[in-house]
């Protein structure tokens, strides 16, 4: 038994950056992983994985150069799961290599074994050899989320899979259907489809992604459809009949039935707090096994906090980073000094899209008055050069002081993208800067001059003003 | 005969800038080109076609995937000059349409035919059907450069080329040796190269790219020694021998002769001003045709700028643009508030180089005290997803002020990533800024996260100071 400084539970991305943090500032830390790897989902089921085959799909596949040599150009015919596979575990150990490196250079104790909490300051760790018991000041739970696998779906790991079970097939399936339009089932719908898979995605809201851009998820909508996504809004699966040797066979509400060689069960994920004993601490997950936490990532119990998807919405790596490493540096009083307002946003759909600081709804909503200004890919001499004629790249900004206040991007490269937009908008920069700088050519940075000119040109006021001279 | 505000020479980057820009700020307008084609050498012969090259090489040579799926990993044994020529004519139509539409648009008078000088505000412009002549207040010449053909260089246009012929070859070289090691040589040698093609590359002085961060440089020039460059510094060509039916042989100063089935000579390009009749307005080009001008782009008479390759380096797409622009601006006299020291450099050579701000040699010189924070695309997830082991992002920084001064980018995406740190320069932002903002994950962008951590750790005092509470 030791005592720590700090205990981490689970070595996702929040729990990994939480660790680093507080060994940064110079405290004792100790992270405990009950799986036989580290990583979490983030690594080995969820962000990595699902890149690495979207990587590998986008270029077995040619998608990105149907443009320029016609529709039906395809590299490889068939797609083998083993393409796939190959490279996400090439990234996959070196990710997993990566992450133990750097505990090790923290001189972070790593435990194996799963935690439970034994009073408000003290875990029991089951291993395989025994258990072991610590104790600390602090603990982050970092435990993530599992698939929900409601008991009246059929799962068998094979026909009817959850969102864990895509990479483990034994081969690509003839046809899919997918049961929820949130990020995963949205980026895996639109990666399978540009495989050849045929995709049928059903969700019960009228449209993608709600927390996104309504144009951009139209964009979206538009060319999951092109490349053959078969989209259901506003549609609930009512039963899915299984039989030996048969396509599934799925009732809607309100559709015809569908067949499909595969289900894909994409409806919600839930937190992994089952064996944490989160009772000997007084903590109680919602009914999706959610923590509830402060701005500073506090639960009930002060001492405790919890970050990344356990707390839910928007369970993106990116901000679970964030969020263990603001938990660190609020536990030991250091200062956070991230601008929560310019969280960026990545979905890494086909295609990709991401955003940062506020939509066209929420600036409508607080009665902002802002402009748009809009670049498509097309106009500009990169997006030629790459072939993708669908993407955009939309800047909002404020009427009167120019100030930018959002961007949304959609297409290749938007998740690079967005990072020069939320820069500016760190220090309150205006949409001149885009129209006074000078951009690489040929470069997809240049939409935020095109964006920035069309926005102007939209103003009813003169510009520019007078001459200096 | 017609009486224009401006009258413009020339239709590349920096030709169509100071037109549209005058047009905007609602001058009357005319446009001169005496090619078939608007677009100056940028779309035609210079940096469309050899970034479309370029694009198809990466792809049917499979190159960015020889790390994840083994080095003799290839899309296609051979490739064809008409796999190579159709990406290249796809974007060279549309881009010529983009000018034509935008020139169309903004109200330009657009002219085909060769200008020359009459007198300080007159131009006579010979066409097929006879000449005519226009007056102006302002002119802007923008005419560009051709590649320099000394006479003792055998040209032919088949073994022995120039840098705007290698895109009309029947097939591709065996084997080719470059003679001059610039931006235009350096960027073809690797994009040979990468196809698979023996390329020497010869240059006289001690590396390439002079005005490039010399770590990022070793980096380049051992890439392109890894894909089979060879590379011949400090050396000079003495005599190049042809016969029929036989390959080239170089004699060089130093080394033993060379043979190869072509050369292309890349050494330097002459300013396109011999038809103008420079004479008859009083300005004299240096010996390779290039007009000299003062900051605001004015040549000795003051109401005729020059803007673009025609005034020399670093006859960049972008960087004319700005040229273009900023005559314009003030020959209206109209503000132009683009900062010229953040001035991106953009090479597209296989890896790809980017640059802004000042370089380690500058702030020696300048004495100023600077920190180096190093990220290498391999330590991040998105460089193992897409398989660059070799890029890497160097943050040069104040470090007292922790300013960031410099961004030098070697690797896939580099001429898009500087962008992020340009905007955090024009703010005078600090590299703090990269460790306090939340970056998408997978991205290349978190290379600035990475590098800023690194260049606080190398610093001598403790980080952070203190708690805050």
């Amino acid at each position: 038994m030791a005592h720590y400084d700090l205990l981490v539970i689970g070595t996702g991305p929040a729990g990994q950056k939480a660790a680093v943090q507080a060994a940064k500032l110079g405290k004792k830390v100790c992270i405990i992983e009950r799986k036989a790897v580290v990583g979490g989902v983030c690594i080995n089921t969820g962000t990595i994985p699902s890149k690495a085959l979207r990587e590998a799909v986008l270029y077995f596949s040619g998608f990105r150069q149907r443009t320029l040599y016609g529709v039906e150009y395809r590299l490889k015919k068939t797609i083998t799961i083993e393409d796939l596979a190959f490279r996400a575990n090439h990234i996959i150990k070196s990710e997993i290599q990566t992450v133990q490196n750097q505990m090790a250079r923290n001189r972070i104790d790593m435990i194996s074994g799963s935690a439970s909490f034994l009073d408000q300051h003290r875990l029991r760790i089951e291993q395989s050899t025994g258990s072991v018991e610590h104790t600390a000041d602090f603990i982050v739970i970092a435990v993530g989320t599992e698939p929900a696998r409601p008991s009246d779906i059929p799962f068998d790991d094979e026909s009817v899979i959850d969102t864990d079970g895509l990479l483990t097939l034994k081969r690509i399936p003839d046809s899919m259907v997918i049961v929820g339009g949130g990020v995963i089932g949205t980026e895996y719908a639109s990666i399978l489809a540009a495989m050849g898979v045929p995709v049928t995605l059903i969700d019960k809201r009228p449209r993608l992604l709600e927390f996104v851009d309504a144009e951009i998820i139209e964009a979206l909508q538009r060319q999951m459809r092109e490349i053959g996504v078969v989209l259901y809004h506003e549609e609930e699966v009512l039963a899915i009949k299984k039989e030996p040797d048969h396509p599934i066979h799925v009732c809607l509400q309100h559709a015809q039935p569908i067949r499909a060689s595969t289900l894909m069960y994409a409806i919600g994920r839930v937190g992994a707090t089952k064996g944490l004993n989160l009772d000997a601490v007084g903590l109680k997950p919602d009914d999706r096994g959610r923590l509830i936490v402060n701005e500073h990532f506090q639960t009930a119990m002060p001492h405790i906090y919890a970050a990344g998807d356990i707390i839910g919405f928007p369970a993106l790596a990116s901000t679970s980073m964030q969020q263990g490493r603001h938990a660190s540096c609020h536990a030991f009083g250091y200062p956070d000094r991230t601008d929560n307002s310019l969280l960026p946003y990545g979905i890494y759909a086909i295609p990709e899209i991401s955003m940062v600081g506020r939509n066209e709804e929420e600036l409508t909503q607080a009665e902002v008055p802002y402009g748009v200004g809009i670049a498509r890919y097309k106009e500009i001499a990169r997006g030629q050069l790459i072939g993708d004629e669908h993407g955009m790249l939309k800047l909002l900004f404020h009427r009167q002081t120019r100030e930018v206040l959002g961007v949304h991007a959609i297409g290749e490269g938007a998740t690079e993208l967005i990072h020069i937009g939320q820069a500016v908008m760190a220090y309150h920069g205006k949409i001149d800067y885009f129209i006074d700088t000078v951009f690489n050519y040929p470069t997809l940075a240049e939409c935020y001059k095109v964006a920035a000119l069309d926005g102007i040109n939209r103003l009813p006021r003169p510009w520019p003003q007078s001459p200096s001279r």
